[in-house]
């Protein structure tokens, strides 16, 4: 039915964010210009401002966050003072960074733009977190047949409780995926994190809803992050080291948890997997690293099933095998993931393909693994309704 | 600085929408399910909907409106059970729903799908309107460089009398256009006003921001559109009189009012109309018919100017020579526009293509106008911070 064309003649010639965390000092719009400009510096042989043609601004909750539902293009173009040029603004819950990229490379395939700004920004940390936010805006789906009551922790929680029951998974396995972020996040300078955790406070930390305590949720942050798209051909203009833009697929599942066929697993996962494997002509055993959505650790490790890297059932087995780790054959979260680096929801779709674009290029420093080729980054949002995968190489296709 | 291409080879093959209007017995989802019918209804030779590939969707209140601000794909997958593919959410003010046909198109003309849906919605009329929506929203721009107390029709009634005051506009001019767009209405089976009003009664009418009176005002509106667009070479499978995309335009501009250079145009709608001109190979001269922003009739009457159908000061002139009306010789918003129409905000842009169709098919019943070769759309947002113009013909360009 999705009979998508097997090209996307796009290649990233910048990328670059700001350190996510806790941003009091900086406004929604301060983040913005910062990413941009350390997109700006990220590029090798520099870029003319004014060459940058068009942009995609990817923001979740401006309305909960901000109180700005309606941001338009004027959320990155009044920053940026990008006038006359066009901005499409897209919101696609936690995908929504990743999907802006997307749809910018689509312009920039149909040979529409020769350059174009792709910016992802979340402001989170402004408003109480308490009773606010992500529990605001939960409210909003609490209809006559979503129980109340539920949260995101709750949500993600039963997967890992269904996980844990079909398989055999224990709670240890979570807390393992805590600590390798954790370890990779302290590695990383733009992470909000920067410390290391052990198992035994993972373990021992207060729940949140079971089996998911506090160590195995992501934090509520602030950040931004950009990255530069162009045409192959012109790639070079701009560095000699571009990143390659294979493939890209978006799935959508039902919304409603109560229409969920399986709690083990997310199909948009699965077929958005399907869809970029296929647009770069690659499986799950050619990819040398990924950025996962680990809004949970539980969803890293069903994560690491949906997407191929092992079949259904045996991600505890893959983890304890250290694939995922720093030192594996398939590093996960190198940048410390959600979990590590923070998730202010619009930058993280972005962010994750800055961290490609640093070790694609040998440039990720400490955290810096051998052989890095082929990248994905996944995002899963609105509880496995949407679910965005890009994959990434450091040579045309 | 834009240097965009001058092709974009996507047609359209399909466009329907319900009746605008006060909508309480029809939920959100009740009216994309509706548009949606109704597209599928108007291709010719029918549609299998499975060869649908993937969606765009526009909204932009959905918070305000229906106390859901994060939509993503599941706010068109779940109503549709259009799962698993992909759909992108996208907000850009009052052009939300044309820059999801933009987006829309530039993944057809990138050759990733054959066969997209485009889909705007927005539900106004479930929430009270005193205080409420626009008024909520409005608050949301109220920080220190923004005075407090400014709404909507006290935006656009400053660039009314900046009109009046440098160019000698009357009062009148603004009121012929409600006339015009009423008429319009009343011709429109689909259209939310079904009713004549005489210059008196729009003269007389209370005032909500001088010299804005209400029948200057569009009404705050439920509904919903939705397009199909394919590539040229398979748009005969679905019909045999297809309408082409022909070019697209987005610009922007700054959006606090105390940055605006001038009040007596929009300079986003100056560049959005060059950047579609130029696309389409055509100037304003070529243009049978314009789908125009008339969120209040003197945006109409300024637009007339930006878009080039006359000189900068000439809108009243132009209006009294009787050019936009439905006899004369570039009819605009024959559907009723805004005004009459109605004015759902992410629908607006859909619903312009929707008329567009119908007049370019010889489709529009009594208000159909003769010669329709080549139509725009027009959708002015954020008080001109954002501008999208799509151009269509009957005809491959």
């Amino acid at each position: 039915m999705i009979k998508q064309k097997k090209e996307l003649p796009v290649a990233v010639v910048g990328a670059g964010m700001i350190r996510f965390g806790e941003l009091f000092d900086q406004s929604y719009d301060d983040m913005i210009v910062g990413a941009y400009r350390e997109c700006l510096k990220s590029v090798d042989k520099g870029v003319d401002e004014e060459d940058i043609e068009a942009a995609w601004f990817g923001t979740c909750l401006p309305g909960a966050t901000v109180r700005r539902e309606a941001m338009g293009g004027a959320g990155l173009a009044e920053p940026l003072r990008f006038y006359p040029r066009p901005v499409t603004r897209i919101e696609n819950y936690c995908g929504s960074g990743s999907d802006s990229c997307r749809n910018a490379a689509f312009a920039v395939a149909a040979g529409i733009y020769d350059l174009v700004l792709v910016l992802g920004a979340e402001k989170m940390r402004d408003i109480p977190s308490r009773d606010s936010i992500i529990a605001q805006v939960g409210r909003g789906f609490h209809n006559w047949w979503a129980p109340r009551g539920s949260s995101s922790p709750q949500r993600f929680g039963s997967y890992a409780l269904a996980h844990m029951k079909q398989f055999g998974t224990k709670k240890e396995h979570f807390a393992m995926i805590a600590v390798k972020n954790h370890h990779h996040a302290s590695l990383n300078p733009k992470s909000y994190f920067q410390n290391d955790v052990t198992l035994e406070q993972v373990m021992n930390a207060p729940i949140v809803s079971w089996p998911l305590g506090i160590f195995d949720a992501c934090p509520t942050t602030d950040g931004a992050a950009a990255v530069l798209l162009t045409r192959p051909d012109k790639a070079h203009e701009y560095t000699d080291r571009p990143m390659y833009f294979w493939g890209t697929g978006v799935a959508t599942d039902p919304f409603y948890v109560s229409n969920k066929k399986s709690y083990v697993g997310w199909p948009a996962t699965e077929e958005a997997a399907r869809q970029a494997y296929e647009m770069a002509g690659i499986g799950p055993e050619d990819i040398d690293l990924a950025e996962l959505h680990d809004c949970f650790t539980s969803t890293e490790l069903i994560t690491y099933e949906d997407i191929g890297f092992c079949k259904k059932g045996e991600g505890p087995k893959w983890l304890e095998e250290g694939h995922p780790m720093l030192d594996g054959d398939k590093p996960c979260n190198t940048s410390g993931g959600l979990k590590g680096k923070g998730h202010p929801i619009g930058a993280t779709g972005v962010a994750q393909i800055v961290e490609l674009w640093q070790q694609l290029r040998d440039e990720a420093g400490e955290r810096q693994i051998k052989n890095a080729h082929i990248g994905l980054t996944h995002n899963l949002g609105g509880i496995g309704s949407i679910c965005v995968i890009n994959v990434f190489g450091d040579e045309p296709r």
